[in-house]
């Protein structure tokens, strides 16, 4: 068995790997791409001389070796265009995109509108070795969407979902939003003077994520309060507004309002300031996610902070390794939120 | 002639159209192709029965006929990991994405940190047909770049940049920010009592549009006025706030601020906010870019808006354009910007 370093400069091969532990090349790369018919001491040696010798697979030969296209993909389920421009979804990108490249993987982005899930490359060919899923819109738009990525036969990662929508070879990635509502609720609930009822921001679809962040609230809240949910339309600035005006003229005053996401929260700010209502003095209000472009705000927005670069590079690590074994090493994964208190509650 | 229209289902392929036409496949591949070869009569009886046959290129065999790989690339240097927080940068991204996957190309995406650029697997391997480049980062990080991009030999739209840095298979395209600058300045000349000096917020990082924006918005404001250039370190609302307070103890009182964006100029709204200054009233402040989430202040910024969305929308169409022909049809291409008024003038 061969045991000189390689010089500097030299670039280890698999073959000399191999050499140096005295086993075929094949069997090298069976241990290295987690396939079994090595012996538990044959694989620790590969291991060992692999290590030792610095060896890194050469990226296109890897992906000749093994018939795989080298990249991973994320498609965009949204009903806008500009589907790019919720802050959750560019970290999460940027996070596997910035894993990818590490490994020498590329990432390829898609866009797609329900409806015209037929058009979109990504789900028509397999040009991808992996498929990492943000889908948004209705119901049926996710599960038609979700059935042709069946088709595909790829591993799949879907984030911020508690269903895997008949997907068998699958991860699910998300935050975790109960666990947000409940430390916004005991915040909350510390610096209210008395109980009553908090209203409650969401977009009109129903979305998990909104459905936990309420039970967590309302747990965080306890006794004595109640949660009014305020369907918001679209969410935007506009239908927000609209229906918060409504639901307070229609309603008797909240003792606070939060918002379902940032966006919201900060969309009844506004409104609440324009009224001469003062934030928080006359009506505390919170949000959801805390992304770096809501602090440009008076009084920054008290909020549950989003790990969403966190969840993309997660979503990076599951997907390479799932691609190196048979199978995902989890089936879900929920990362921790936390508060970041602003001067709105 | 054949004049038979395919039948329910059917799809037409390469040699029904040739048949049609009577011509050889060969020949309608030139044609569609854009390559020369056929005469202005045939090109014309191909392109009408492909058209009358709904002819669609069958996408993968296409690239292999093409020896393509069908993809589009974007490559994205920034210093930061999270390197898609920037919504003009996801704007152009989402407008490029759509262009691709209308055309049944895939889009793939790379972020690039300055002194990482070997790491890209965009940008050591050639994994595209053509790329799509949005700098920033210090000159020398942009031109080491560009100086590994010109050995992939592709075909590049620059984005925001007016110096094609080498590259000879280029497309520049960018907004009109010198005009962007000119509005601007002719608006405020019009609202403030008297002419004075007007303090323009600026990242520490010299770059071309911040240079035409500043030359604009002296063209605008004219006879009378003078412009304070405030560099603001990385442009961040700390930063941003740290330069502007220095800038106010060390100066006369400036008669209005001008954001090089609107994270900067929204950044000088809340420190003047919580000094007590009202805006507009006080100070006048104004800024460039107009993207969705800045309406979610109070007053609403007067701003620039950018066609960021539709700059990516170009690039794409420009890049399929160039695909099918030797080279770009334009060297250069501005997009129009216009002035969207809030109530912070």
């Amino acid at each position: 068995m061969s045991q000189q370093k390689p010089g500097r400069g030299k670039v280890s091969r698999l073959r000399d790997v191999a050499a140096a532990a005295g086993v075929t090349p094949m069997t090298v790369s069976n241990v290295l791409n987690g396939r079994p018919g090595a012996s538990a001491e044959t694989r620790a040696r590969v291991l060992r001389e692999a290590e030792r010798l610095s060896y890194r697979p050469d990226a296109n030969a890897r992906r000749l070796r093994l018939e795989r296209t080298g990249a991973i993909g994320v498609v965009v389920l949204d009903s806008a265009p500009d589907y790019l421009r919720d802050p959750f979804i560019t970290n999460v990108i940027a996070g596997l995109g910035n894993v990818a490249a590490e490994r020498a993987f590329s990432l390829v982005l898609q866009g797609v509108r329900p409806q015209a899930e037929k058009m979109a490359p990504l789900l028509a060919q397999s040009e991808t070795d992996a498929l990492c899923l943000l889908l948004s819109g209705p119901r049926s738009a996710r599960e038609r969407l979700m059935s042709q990525v069946e088709r595909l036969r790829q591993p799949v990662v879907l984030v911020q979902e508690r269903e895997a929508g008949g997907l068998k070879d699958i991860c699910l990635i998300r935050q975790d939003d109960h666990a947000g509502g409940q430390i916004l609720g005991t915040h909350l609930r510390g610096r209210l003077p008395q109980p009553g009822t908090v209203f409650f921001l969401t977009p009109e679809l129903a979305w998990t994520a909104q459905t936990e962040r309420i039970e967590g609230l309302r747990e965080g809240l306890g006794k004595g309060f109640r949660i009014r949910t305020v369907p918001c339309g679209d969410e935007s600035f506009v239908a927000t507004q609209e229906s918060l005006a409504k639901a307070l003229e229609r309603h008797p005053k909240p003792v606070a309002i939060v918002g379902g996401n940032d966006q919201m929260a900060l969309a009844a700010v506004s409104l609440l300031q324009a009224r001469g209502i003062a934030v928080p003095e006359a009506m505390p209000v919170a949000g959801f996610n805390g992304f770096e472009m809501f602090r440009y705000v008076q009084p920054a927005l008290t909020t549950i902070v989003s790990p969403a670069y966190e969840i993309g590079v997660r979503a990076g690590e599951e997907i390479v390794a799932r691609l190196e074994q048979d199978s995902f090493r989890e089936a879900e994964i929920a990362l921790p939120v936390q508060l970041r208190e602003g001067g709105s509650c």
